[in-house]
């Protein structure tokens, strides 16, 4: 039944995701659309489920405004219904898809979901054009919502997605520009990742349940609880990228650290100014010396101290969510999905 | 008095932008900031007016706008006003800007308006971030509108917006395509420049008539004139760059044939597929050759009929224009800048 539901929406975001970006598919521009169709895991080598993602964030805003609607049984007889919201989720999942795109030239990544990035496949020129009409397209699929609610509500959920996609430009200003600096703290962490991971997860909740018709209140809460998951997962994942489980998380052990990226845990061993800084601050880490490096910084205390925030930041993100009070079977599947998330046991 | 109003509106539309860019004005993101701001001609090297450009897409919407009101006497003195429609004016421009920054990245250049690009200064990948959150900017700048109109119109403005954005980067994605072709035909020259040049000068124009409580038909008509002037405007830059005074233009000239643009004179050269065909197609002009395949073509009519379409392109923009009826002072200024743009007496 849990099962059910989930395949039903993420079915039906599937369908609204290929009507949205179809606003490309005319005769001169085919190859175009091609590009888009293709980085979302539709066309192309590869092309399936593997290659599109986990489509969370439409999964989770379409949850949310179930979850907030089943309680309002008379009002649900009048047509309300999670379906209204489809192209909101769509919106949300097409703004992540084009920072994507766009993160994969800055990042000089070739691959992204285990096939050819969009710029390596295309050159960067076409792949900075295919990130801005996927853009353009997410703000054609929010607007999209006036078929299905008053005006006013379509400019409040552009407005918070607006709101939020600004965030998400100065998470990744700062994330880049982090890259030229040695003398970062660990409190230059939070806007990075409230900015990069959790911006987009907390217009989620929030749009989600004000299409569920939720009060301000609640829809507050339900911002916080994304907001708050963000933080978790980012914390989480950063762990998983030192000391995880090549086998669980699907990427190479420790390739955050060759990478040098500034995860909480280096932050933390960066402010402890030890061993491990000092290495750090040497020049990059050579896969040979990762296991070394890592266990030192376990032993300065980054990873406990990683441990530590994440745990504090799960229970504020179910402390929200129990406050957003989600209805049904709707609000299971977000508790259940939340754990998995964070356990990362799936 | 003419210069009055137009310089009002300048000043004014200057503010709003300084206004709506400085959402990223916090302490962690100043210098992030300070790229848009530079790019934008506020701040850095050869600031001031050379560096901002003419800002001729906001003074036409708050033209379009001020030239649909003035007939409105009695609701112009419930206070219906163009400075209302100030935000929808600098999300036009926020979005013209946007695209300049990716276009600049996309092209190679390394110089806008005289003055280092962006990508040239802070790098590719910070560049394309920048574009990405004046994109961002100007999205919040049109829902901005909600504060002076209904939500309807809020709405509305932004679907016109997002419309032509997504033919702006049809426009951008058929140029790039362009240049790995050699079977290009006249027929192939419009859908371009429609997208890249006149998608948003007749946003301009459409935007501001709906915001002046024009009415349909009336929309449509000034639409209509922003379209064609658009294409009137491109066709006669196309004429400039290869025949043009550089002295007047600004470019060097015939820089269009060194670069190997695929503008108007030089499809028809191809598809009249004479001696100007043979010599485009063995591959780059030098600037020595220049003078002598401009003649060339010439010769084998690639001017004249390009003079024939901008003064055929010209004549439904001034026919658009007469019908869409703006009136009073804001009206005539339009006229003026119409004519001043189609013959480049500036």
């Amino acid at each position: 039944m849990s099962k059910n539901i989930q395949q039903t929406m993420l079915k039906s975001v599937e369908d609204e995701l290929m009507r949205q970006v179809a606003r490309l598919d005319q005769p001169r521009t085919k190859q175009f659309h091609e590009m888009l169709t293709y980085h979302m895991g539709w066309t192309g080598e590869g092309a399936g489920s593997n290659a599109t993602g986990k489509r969370i964030r439409p999964l989770l805003t379409l949850l949310t405004v179930a979850s907030c609607l089943s309680e309002e049984k008379v009002e649900n007889k009048t047509g309300r219904n999670w379906l209204h919201a489809i192209s909101a989720a769509a919106s949300i999942e097409l703004i992540h898809n084009f920072s994507l795109v766009h993160d994969d030239i800055q990042d000089n990544s070739d691959l992204r979901r285990g096939r050819k990035t969009v710029w390596v496949h295309w050159g960067a020129p076409m792949a900075i054009n295919v990130g801005d009409a996927l853009f353009v397209i997410a703000n054609q699929s929010m607007l999209d919502l006036e078929k299905n609610y008053p005006a006013e509500i379509a400019v409040r959920a552009a407005k918070i997605l607006s709101e939020n996609c600004l965030r998400l430009t100065e998470g990744q200003y700062l994330d880049m520009s982090y890259e030229e600096r040695n003398d970062l703290k660990i409190e230059d962490y939070w806007p990075m990742v409230g900015g990069k991971t959790s911006s987009l997860l907390s217009a989620c909740t929030q749009i989600g349940a004000l299409l569920g018709y939720a009060n301000n209140e609640r829809v507050e809460a339900f911002r916080l609880f994304g907001y708050h998951l963000g933080l978790a997962f980012q914390v989480q994942d950063d762990i998983l990228g030192i000391w995880g489980n090549a086998e669980v998380t699907g990427k190479s052990i420790a390739s955050d650290l060759v990478e040098g990226k500034n995860s909480l845990p280096v932050l933390y061993g960066l402010e402890a100014n030890g061993r491990f800084a000092q290495r750090w601050q040497q020049g990059p880490i050579s896969a040979s010396e990762v296991a070394s490096v890592a266990a030192l910084l376990e032993e300065e205390g980054g990873k406990s101290y990683a441990e530590d925030l994440s745990k504090s930041e799960t229970d504020k993100a179910l402390g929200y969510l129990a406050q957003a009070n989600p209805q049904g079977e709707a609000g299971a599947i977000i508790l259940e999905i939340t754990n998995q998330l964070l356990k990362r046991k799936q």
